[in-house]
């Protein structure tokens, strides 16, 4: 082997001795690629290892460790000391495909694609950022106890033997479900045993998981207009036809409804709080609904968001409880109870269908994490749930009069507010010759976050408005965030 | 209202004063029912609070309130304290609706049925039970240090400030991608930066949102035969067309998937440890398989679920960090290194795949648990990680030796095991003319789990053999459970 020849295979080869990598992985990896690229062709001998310590300013054993592991995956063949070479049985062509990837042709790269439905998936993001008025669906986190949380946990790590650390049941942690089935029944008059009920990682995945197991692509859904976007997004997601179908002051207009699509497989509702809107579902509309879904064999979800606060009228018992027909899946969250990084909801369903849904949360993730169900199962039975719950009703309450008062003191003429019976957020109405999104925007221009009511509409809009979510911000941010919501929208 | 009236209605009314439900509500859910399934009529008179309170032997306050609750619901019209009567302006028809099911024809069940999706997801359930010899799969629960993870939980409760249990990033918690991202490249030579980390509920959820973003309904996919049921139930269930090819002692033979189908869109591997039979894919192999999804556009899914345990030949890099063409997702899980309940595991996607995969994530559930992903960046950053993976290489080295020796000395003749290079469970090969699902149920009888390597077989049956975990048993365990295997396999 010549000077030369060295030199050759030397200026590709090099190794960084303040890089983070190992010496020894650094120089297999420049070898490697020198193989795999061609610039090292099967049948090629290398330098001696002694050679190339030197060359390259290394130890010998860091040579000897690199050649090592080449001649044990195949790269190289021979011995280790001298006379190693490059191997001559991985085909010319395999070598060529291993080569950068700047011949892939442009259509190549435009097939370089996801599926139909990954696309659907991905034509919504989630919103992430930060809290702050009036950024709606979050909860006072402020004000929960994390020091119960943190020790529920710890107390759960010291209590369970460590087999329970392994796999669980995919419908969740038993006394969990039982706690949820218990407060169901009382809470919201839900007709369930635990049997029925499967924990799930928030709502999200509910309304994912109810998409699979009940539509093929092409079935039709009626979804709420104006309505949850996360709903809309597992529906598009899961292939489903989704019909938008309009609101009114009862709720869901049912007989739209029928009239645009009768044969509609599934229809998502949120009775208790309609989101956006805040409206309640009539008690008639809801028998209205059970019926036309009894009759045409149709599905309900029965989105149960934050049904947990209601601060006048009585809270109207579910509609899976009126339903003797077990039409009814009811989903319901503790992001909104407790805190949303915890991932924890859960889904009510019919006996008949208890199987399906199972056997879709095993395919989808196996279970939800379990240490965190059992810290809840004991934040519910001690009693902590009920009490932090309690608190956060008056909360709140107190919060929506202060947005209602700032609103009529410092938004008189420019936003009307009508106060919804709970909830954790409400809808500011502008004048009709106000554009909402641009108004969102403006707000956006004073660090305030308001979604515009339009954003929420496929095909039924609505006066323009603004989502105000006041549940996680205390009086004075909340009148704050009005005085600087008035010098933006005073245009 | 006569005595007689009052009769009839009390015989459906009914309080418990021993239930954990409070009275009224136990009133107000009676009426309720007695009233949708007409056995109260529209324009019923009820019987006044006093009378009533008297009849059920309940305080006349709890009637009230149950009688307040029903009124604004509008099930009851007039006034509290006497002169309510039911409701007329709930039809009849709708009334009807919400009789109890037994009218729901036989046609009607054989229509209660989910999705074609719904149903191909429950064709399969994931395996639960306790761990005992030789479920596989399972680590060495014992050995996790849980000491150090309730304090690293704690630790990360008093650190992080309120706002970070709101939602996160779908893609997971930065640190953790970062830790991962770091171990990745070092320990498996995969090439990334942490921006293709997607932290997910460990491996089920990666093979759920691959098949999901990369497959439409009817795409083929290449699966290892015999391989992993969880694959299978993720391509299976996002209607992917199952193309089984064979394993030979290189890894999958892709000459004999292309002749099967060529344009096979996706194909899951476990290079490093071929699920079930622990084989290592030869350098030619994985250069061949790249080869093939560069030319004909498919993607290579890259199960890496318990690389971390080798113990003799070295560490082969992954097949991502081969290929060029940014062919190959990379997923691995933490269930096998640190422990199931968790549910945390991650992906690597090619840069131009990343939005749709994260929108994947979003839609499914957001993202995964923030707090368990925020201990876990602490637990490799500071060091745990490491020693953790090096104590157990070292036990489960230790460990699939007892088992060799105690299968050749207990199993002499009915059982042949050829070490595999690493991993968790080895093969335990039985004579020709054994069944070993026949094995595998005398197993049972002596409460020992072996799972018979032709349960993971479709088409390509192997000679009889049992998948035998043997990590999370010690040497003490493997001696006797192979002692009592020994007593049932002589048949």
């Amino acid at each position: 082997m010549t000077k030369k020849k060295q030199e050759i295979l030397l200026a590709g080869i090099s190794v960084d001795p303040d890089s983070d990598i190992a010496m020894y992985r650094q120089l297999y990896e420049s070898l490697r690629q020198a193989i795999l690229q061609g610039r090292l062709r099967p049948g090629h001998r290398l330098p001696a290892t002694r050679t190339l310590s030197v060359e390259l300013g290394v130890s010998r054993n860091t040579v000897l460790l690199a050649f090592d592991t080449l001649l044990s995956e195949g790269y190289l063949k021979g011995k280790t000391g001298s006379g190693a070479y490059v191997s001559d049985d991985l085909p010319e062509k395999l070598l060529h495909a291993a080569r950068p990837a700047a011949k892939a042709s442009s259509m190549r790269r435009n097939r370089r694609t996801g599926s139909k439905r990954g696309k659907l998936m991905a034509a919504y993001a989630a919103p992430v950022g930060e809290s702050r008025p009036f950024k709606h669906g979050m909860p006072a986190l402020r004000e929960f106890p994390f020091d119960v949380w943190s020790k529920l946990l710890t107390r759960q790590m010291r209590r369970l033997p460590y087999t329970f650390f392994g796999y669980g049941e995919a419908a969740g942690y038993r006394p969990l479900r039982e706690a949820i089935a218990t407060y169901l029944r009382t809470a919201r008059a839900v007709h369930c045993e635990f049997e029925q009920i499967i924990v799930i990682n928030g709502s999200q995945q509910a309304l994912d998981l109810t998409a699979r197991v009940l539509l093929d692509p092409g079935d039709k859904v009626w979804i709420e207009d104006p309505g949850y976007l996360g709903a809309r997004k597992a529906f598009v997601g899961a292939g489903g036809a989704i019909v938008p179908v309009p609101i009114d002051q009862h709720g869901i207009n049912v007989e739209k409804g029928k009239q645009l699509e009768s044969q509609a497989r599934l229809v998502h509702v949120t009775p208790s709080h309609q989101f956006p809107l805040g409206v309640t579902m009539s008690l008639s509309r809801r028998l209205q609904l059970l019926d036309w879904a009894a009759e045409s064999n149709a599905w309900i979800l029965e989105d149960d968001y934050d049904s947990e606060y209601r601060y006048s009228g009585r809270p109207l018992s579910s509609l899976q409880g009126l339903d003797s027909n077990e039409r009814v899946i009811y989903m319901g969250t503790f992001s909104k109870v407790l805190f949303p990084a915890m991932r924890l909801g859960y889904l009510v369903v019919p006996p008949d269908l208890i199987d399906m849904f199972v056997s879709a949360k095993s395919v989808a993730d196996r279970h939800s994490a379990l240490l965190e169900q059992a810290a809840l199962a004991d934040f519910i039975e001690l009693g902590y749930f009920g009490r932090h719950l309690r608190r956060m009703r008056l909360l709140y309450q107190q919060r929506q009069q202060a947005l209602l008062e700032a609103v009529n003191q410092q938004l008189a003429g420019l936003m009307e507010m009508t106060l919804s019976d709970g909830g954790m957020h409400e809808i500011g109405w502008l004048p009709g010759h106000l554009d909402d999104k641009e108004c969102a925007v403006r707000a956006n221009d004073v660090e305030i976050t308001a979604q515009p009511v339009s954003e929420y509409s496929l095909r039924y809009g609505t006066r323009p408005g603004l989502v105000l979510g006041y549940a996680a911000y205390n009086e004075a941010e909340i009148k704050t965030a009005v005085q600087s919501l008035a010098t933006v929208l005073q245009y």
